[in-house]
């Protein structure tokens, strides 16, 4: 093996290390970690900084950090040229005029769209050559979504990517508990579990189904629990009007009507029923939030071949001109509502028809769909950490890795799906949760770039050490060690010898470790006491106020 | 689960598809499969078509089809501006300055350095600014390194990227034998199973150490091996410079003298040792190669924090100097001689010293180095599918993908370890092997791009299909669609309930069915009978020239 790429294990015990591990020890300055704290005052979380406590608060955590979003310093991966853009952009408002979107079941929609100057036929919505684009002229091209802890405050938009959690399975899987229905427990941990992970800057929607709550209520319980259990920013209701209001009136009581009026606080999901359609569930959410000044994410859902052509450039325009009627809308009900262009596409198993993950061509559309949004100046969604794996195993990081590179490195704003997905959405996974998370750290450390600086650069280190030495022990690298290397808290990197000594453990099993840690140790951020007392009194009247259902 | 993201599985009964199966299924007409055959005349492997006789070995092999390597249709991604560029090069003519390169017990090297101008004390060599690179002028920017069967013939440099198996390794491990010192049937059945993978279009060089042969002697079964078991291209031995001449020797037998002569028929991995140093080993090796034509492929192997700064800009202004060097030295020895630029910096654990794979400060490296190489007119090598991972587990297939999209996005020419590396480097995988090399499969169509033909735009689909409908049965689903999605060997896409039925294997207990199928289907390209004496007479021959030695 001599002189090979083989790589040895070096000792290094000239350098006292710090042992202390957590996915927010992220190389460089722009690291920037905000120390962990109990929000507390002002709107339910605000309050004069108590550095004393906060640095307590984060000795108490273990030494957490919570990273704040990626602010990247390098470029964007261009794929397309501009040629390829405009042909897709022309074939956009070519569908969107020649062939137009059907809005179901929803009139208000549709006489917006008449007083807008579209063609409606029925529920058939033509629009002319650029009427979408300029529509979302008045579409903010990043906005903050604030949440309830200023820290906690999320840019979406422009160089920034926010990582939220898996979003929508009915499942959920652990190492001992197998696969099995969400519960509200299920639920209500995952969100513990997402406030406790640092590359975690927002705490989602729907992390999983509480199944076991009725249908017309699990929304007063999610929403809650992501009001009480965290103070990082939230998703909302859409799975009925009714209970987007639900969503808006519960973040009123929390950060203050008038507040809420003039701010984002809530972002959410509104899917287009592809090809060419929305579903009256849909836009008739998305007037809700829009009319209150709240963050629509408009996404086709693609299973390309099925929803859509099963070639990219086709893909992009149907997905292109979904999303912009969707956004276009919005601005319709209030101009100036801040939305965001999703796109969520997947290819398909040519055996079962089955949606995969983490092939190559929808990340090829990710990337065009990135330049889209970028010339259309609003925030853009795809991607996350997805997979068709049922189980946590090596198919399940190829995949999930392979999504997460395009993702990062096209540009994505806002990344819902970014850690815990599991078979192709159906399941929401402790280990992978958190082995997702470790790579989501890693991914801010990328986006940092590299440093210039003549620290940087080193060249003083190199004339130090000369040929034939070694830099273990030179003064720059004492300088930079604690904070050059991103640290997983799932990687083993040990010797063969060591890993046996200690217990030979897979990465799923090192990762169930570290989730079972992380909500042992959580601690649930403070909320004003009257503001609690009005939510639970908010929630105990809506839920007596109906008979349950369940479907 | 109304209206989200959550992945329904679909059924697809109106189409008809292929069950076939094969990591070389690509999307796109970039994939251009060429059909696998038994070599044979000419220079060993050469002679006339015989198209039945391609398609019966094609049918003979379970319809296994090699891939080209990939010769990409999309754009690099170019992480450094010109500004650190230039920095960069101007810090590494600084170094080659200032600093020198040590070239140990090597006084041809030391001539060869004094007669071009540099200034040579003792051993150290300064090199006065400009020197490498007008010496590089002489280096071609793309070769092709023929392979015994033409078929198989690669291009290095440019827009292509070729990969290659592990290389180095003491173990081998796989899923029934567990870890173990890997052995000469190890390494032939390592040869084999890369010369039935599609994705690898070499058959790399010591793809596992066969530790129960003589130090001194292996290199002739690993050469045989490489020269009879497959007809990729090969990689020599550089343990030893009379391990370079046999290499150069036993090439000769099977592709003729002159043909040697005029043409790059063997490739090999010269590391500096760094920093700022090579050993004679190396240099020696270096000189017989590029003495013969041959490539060399010089590579700075760097542990940042060991071997170089830690901070990337000061590793990359030490490893072009390095790398600028070696090359340099082969245009002394013969200029035109081939040479390919390589990288391989990984980072450190901060916890034991150890080498970390698949982290973000090592992709750093590797995008800014590939384009200092192409600055420099020269191929470049670097990157793999790197894990520290003890076993193939999440932990390996998220390093090794995390480490596998920079390389491929960077636009690599020569990447070696694009299957099978585990363990950082101590161990070659079986079922890794198998599994990397359907995320290479992969990286074909990434590299492909978007169709923008009229067919890729699919208007008429989507005019066809139109609002709320699907595209499942369409006439352009229909014809597009057993080349439109990437088709994995090893991804399960099926339900839940099919997986149970079919066993609930994982990905690792998949890929030890293909790799098992794969070398039970394996059949031996000809070698034509004269020159496979030939070989074995030369082998014979020098085994009974020298005593064993085992160390």
């Amino acid at each position: 093996m001599t002189s090979t790429d083989s790589a040895d294990i070096i000792s290094l015990d000239t350098l006292a290390v710090d042992g202390a591990v957590a996915d927010g020890a992220v190389a460089g300055s722009a690291g920037t970690a905000a120390p962990a704290r109990g929000g507390r005052g002002g709107r339910g979380g605000r309050g004069g900084g108590r550095g004393a406590e906060a640095r307590r608060a984060v000795r108490r955590s273990g030494g957490l950090q919570q990273l704040k979003p990626i602010d990247r310093k390098i470029g964007t991966y261009e794929l397309l040229d501009e040629q390829a853009l405009t042909t897709i952009e022309h074939n956009a408002e070519t569908i969107l005029e020649e062939i137009g979107i059907v809005f179901h079941d929803d009139e208000e929609a549709l006489a917006l769209w008449r007083e807008a100057g579209a063609d409606v036929s029925g529920e058939r919505v033509r629009l002319p050559r650029g009427l979408c684009r300029s529509l979302l002229a008045s579409a903010p091209e990043t906005f903050v979504q604030h949440a309830r802890n200023p820290e906690r405050s999320v840019t979406i938009g422009g160089n920034h990517t926010v990582f939220a959690p898996v979003y929508g399975p009915p499942f959920v899987r652990d190492l001992e508990g197998g696969r099995r229905y969400g519960n509200i427990e299920d639920f209500r941990n995952l969100v513990k579990l997402t406030y406790a992970t640092p590359s975690l800057h927002h705490s989602g929607g729907t992390v999983c189904e509480p199944v076991d709550l009725p249908v017309n209520k699990r929304h007063l319980e999610m929403i809650k629990a992501h009001l009480t259990l965290s103070d990082k920013p939230f998703m909302g209701s859409v799975t009925a009007p009714e209970r987007a209001v639900d969503t808006v009136e519960m973040a009123r009581i929390v950060f203050g009507a008038d507040f809420v009026d003039q701010n984002c606080v809530v972002i959410n999901l509104i899917n287009a029923n592809s090809p060419l359609s929305f579903d009256s569930t849909m836009t008739e959410s998305l007037k809700v939030y829009a009319r209150a000044g709240q963050a629509c994410i408009v996404t086709p859902f693609i299973l390309a071949g099925a929803m859509a052509p099963v070639t990219g450039a086709g893909v992009m325009a149907q997905a292109l001109a979904e999303a912009m009627a969707g956004m276009a809308l919005a601005q319709l009900v209030r101009p100036g509502a801040p939305v965001v262009m999703g796109t969520f596409a997947s290819s398909m198993s040519m055996q079962s028809g089955a949606p995969t993950f983490g092939t190559p061509e929808p990340a090829l559309v990710l990337y065009g769909m990135a330049q889209l949004a970028r010339r259309l100046k609003v925030p853009f969604r795809s991607g996350g950490s997805l997979t068709g794996s049922k189980t946590p195993d090596a198919q399940a990081a190829y995949e999930s890795q392979a999504t997460l590179q395009p993702t990062v490195m096209a540009g994505t704003n806002f990344v819902l799906h970014a850690a815990g997905w599991l078979e192709g959405g159906l399941v929401s996974s402790f280990e992978k949760l958190v082995m997702d998370a470790d790579q989501l750290g890693m991914m801010h450390a990328l986006a940092n770039g590299v440093d210039m600086s003549e620290n940087g650069q080193a060249l003083d280190a190199i004339r130090e050490v000369g040929p034939g030495s070694h830099f273990l022990g030179c003064s720059h690298t004492q300088a930079n060690f604690e904070t050059a290397f991103f640290r997983s808290v799932i990687a083993d990197n040990n010797s063969y010898e060591q890993w046996e000594a200690d217990g030979a453990k897979d990465a799923v099993v090192r990762a169930n470790a570290v989730w079972k840690a992380r909500l042992a140790g959580y601690e649930q951020p403070a909320l004003d006491d009257d503001r609690a007392a009005a939510l639970d009194a908010f929630v105990a009247e809506r839920m007596a106020s109906m008979p349950d259902r369940w479907s």
